[in-house]
């Protein structure tokens, strides 16, 4: 029998499992990510994180098809990240690391894009012709799917959704970017917080106030359709581009559930071209896990 | 030694080339697109002008590699276009027609698309990672190429970057597609014109406007870099959904060239994601033989 690892390298964890070939998670564990030193530590942890994950799984190297991570950064050759603000890391050759070290073949990929292709082989979107997925907490990622594949960009760049030029601009406000426009300055969950600040003077978490939204407060229901109208138009943008069969939307904010979609979904259907009208607004199914799905996959779509 | 055959069909004109498989034009001819009738005409003469073709340069079908048709509509799968309705045509099957005809090959692909795919085999776009095209005229028509194939969309839709819902809704303003945020109702030809006429009170064409703006006129350079501006930040959009490495202008508004392009360069690399800075904006190269060109190498694509 011939098993994949898949790795989700985040800022804070760093997530392990051990698959079968067909998708089914034997054993997985979660380190800490040690950001300190300039992240020197990160990839010698993930190492013998995999050595312990064989050796209680009993497997040996030959069983082990190859190993996908999944990383916060842009990826364009499928083994080195330009860079990871988060980790301390500038440009990094990930997958030379883990083969050196481990032995294995490794393939990576940006974190948002990996779980796209996570949600498309096993959760939300699988079966579909074509996905693109939008994650929103902290941030806005995103990944778009095509015949099965990831659709990396030139520079990295494909899916990079959060950064979509498509607000005016509001004086004084400026993404992590640098730049005034993007779908995350006014989508993302601590944006939905300080649109909600900037209308009633009040201090209050995304979530407490899709909680007040759903109750049925003006102020939080006008921010929170606000949200989803521009993340409806964004869709609608996109389906003009690669014309998506389902948007997943995964992420922290998605816990709101189709109280989230359904109205993404009604601005979706208005502001779609008309001809081509019909794609679906769907709720992410494998949460935290979509990650070391994608990646797991990463390596079976190269070795299996 | 094989051929293929490229037809562009166009709804005042058809173009037919025959094509080496390496890509040269050997013989080529226009005929007048038959509308009336429900558009029954042009099919049966689309074929009996590639008959023509065929018999004049003295070649048999079989060595014809296929036949490559790029129709104005929504195509899903490669033979059966939605709706082509500056044709009549409702949904037509044109490759079991072709097929069934000339007892050869036949794939179809929209019409835009299929020029993307042209420019990308032999023009502007040859020998890059990825393109988008972006067609100029009396509306605004696109096609998006990954991995040197047509991101096609799940219902026909990749490349419809004209009905990208971009532009806030302008009162009294409505596109064909009965919408009011689209791209190519503020940047289209004739659209350029309507908003040179809305700030001026004066009648000009797309073409004079660029020339006023050449020569400094105030209202048209501004009318002009509004256009640009829109397309820069269309660009940048696009660039975080696919990341593409060039953006190809083309259609009838390129004859301005690099006064059109640069701008849109200018603006593109304002509004563009930091990280992933780096796409060209480039002119078209094929004119309008990009749809033949790119008909023949959907076949050759298949069959070669």
């Amino acid at each position: 029998m011939k098993y994949a690892v898949g790795v989700d390298l985040g800022g804070t964890g760093i997530k392990i499992a051990l698959f079968t070939a067909e998708g089914e998670i034997v054993k997985s564990s979660e380190i800490k990510t040690r950001v300190e030193d300039g992240g020197k530590h990160i990839l010698p942890d993930i190492a013998n994180e995999i050595r312990s994950l064989l050796a209680e799984a009993g497997l040996s190297s030959e069983q082990i098809l190859g190993v996908g991570v999944g990383v916060p950064g842009p990826v364009v050759d499928g083994r080195t990240v330009l860079s990871c603000v988060n980790l301390g890391w500038g440009e990094t050759d990930v997958a030379s690391y883990i083969e050196g070290e481990l032995g294995l073949n490794c393939k990576i990929g940006n974190d948002a894009n990996v779980a796209a292709l996570g949600e498309a082989w096993k959760g939300a979107s699988r079966d579909t012709h074509s996905s693109v997925m939008i994650t929103i907490g902290t941030g806005i990622g995103g990944g778009v799917i095509i015949g099965g594949e990831i659709v990396t960009g030139f520079l990295g760049g494909g899916g990079e959704i959060g950064h979509a030029p498509i607000h005016p601009e509001v004086e004084g406000r400026v993404c992590g970017c640098g730049k005034v426009n993007c779908l995350e300055l006014f989508a993302s969950a601590p944006n939905v917080a300080a649109n909600y600040l900037a209308v009633t003077g009040k201090e209050m978490s995304c979530e407490e106030i899709f909680n007040a939204a759903k109750a049925g407060e003006e102020a939080a229901s006008k921010v929170v359709d606000d949200m989803q109208q521009l993340l409806g138009k964004a869709c609608a943008f996109i389906g003009c581009v690669v014309n998506p069969e389902v948007f997943v939307i995964g992420g922290g904010v998605s816990q709101a559930g189709t109280f989230l979609t359904g109205k993404i979904q009604e601005y979706y259907d208005h502001y779609i071209f008309p001809s081509i009208k019909g794609a679906r607004i769907i709720l992410a199914e494998l949460g935290n896990d979509a990650g070391v799905y994608g990646a797991a996959k990463l390596a079976l779509d190269e070795w299996s």
